[in-house]
């Protein structure tokens, strides 16, 4: 990493910090640079906002596209304190910036008991075998308003 | 799937289709569901708000957490007129409800133009082998948060 890649690191990291400290939730932060401007940022608020889905790169990449008005990070680069668990890797990928810089990884993450890992291995399961039970049913009434997407015109793809 | 669980299937395909309509987002609906009562909904509106987390599931978990005042949706099914992306699978784990139903799946998103197939490979990817290019640094720096919070008292784990 070069100089000003650590200090955005180093302000993703003190945001996992002061979020944790503050009590918004797990020890999660993350800041989005796009042509050396910080143009987004988060840490996770799981506790302070009773939303399991904010975790800081979550909150980080809503916060970006509101200040871009774009649903899309594209040449943007996403610090993050820890690496991504699956629910924000998805998140970066439909968000598609150019670079993810991450400081603690998986195995760190579930030294400090974060659930990362084990969801991690889940999504590789079968249905049968997983902890949450699925269920598949009504796929043909879903798959009309899928044909109709399909021949939509003007459509703007995401 | 019994009679009841149609019918709330039905408004997650519902919700799918008005969304699809009125330019929110994509073809897809979620209806979260508590003890027989719809405790949370959404549609994708990643258009709308210009916010490519707001997939249908991430929408209607925020909604049902925001109404139950809880980052848990335990007890809850969740009815989704599409197999999970990998980002909204994550964010179920991460809420914990007791069932997911889903209509559409995996490869009718693919057929549709959407994504999900192409992340749930990337996961299973080493870095150097993926799309977007992730790199780890500052490991150090960013573990002695994670021990600040292994030693912190009275935290809430989420």
């Amino acid at each position: 990493m070069s100089e000003e890649q650590k200090v955005f690191m180093r302000m993703a990291i003190e945001l996992s910090k002061s979020g944790m400290e503050s009590g918004k939730g797990g020890p999660f932060g993350c800041v989005i640079v796009k042509n050396g401007k910080v143009i987004g940022l988060g840490s996770n608020s799981v506790l302070e906002t009773n939303d399991p889905t904010a975790h800081a790169e979550i909150v980080a990449i809503r916060d970006a596209c509101k200040n871009l008005g774009h649903f899309q990070l594209e040449g943007c680069e996403v610090y993050t304190s820890c690496e991504p668990c699956p629910m924000c890797l998805g998140a970066i990928y439909w968000a598609r910036p150019s670079k993810v810089f991450f400081a603690n990884d998986k195995k760190d993450a579930a030294n400090a008991g974060f659930d990362d890992d084990f969801i991690y291995k889940e999504l590789d399961l079968p249905y049968a075998k997983r902890k949450i039970q699925f269920v598949q049913g009504m796929q043909e009434s879903a798959n009309k308003v899928f044909q109709e997407w399909i021949l939509k015109e003007n459509k703007t793809l995401y």
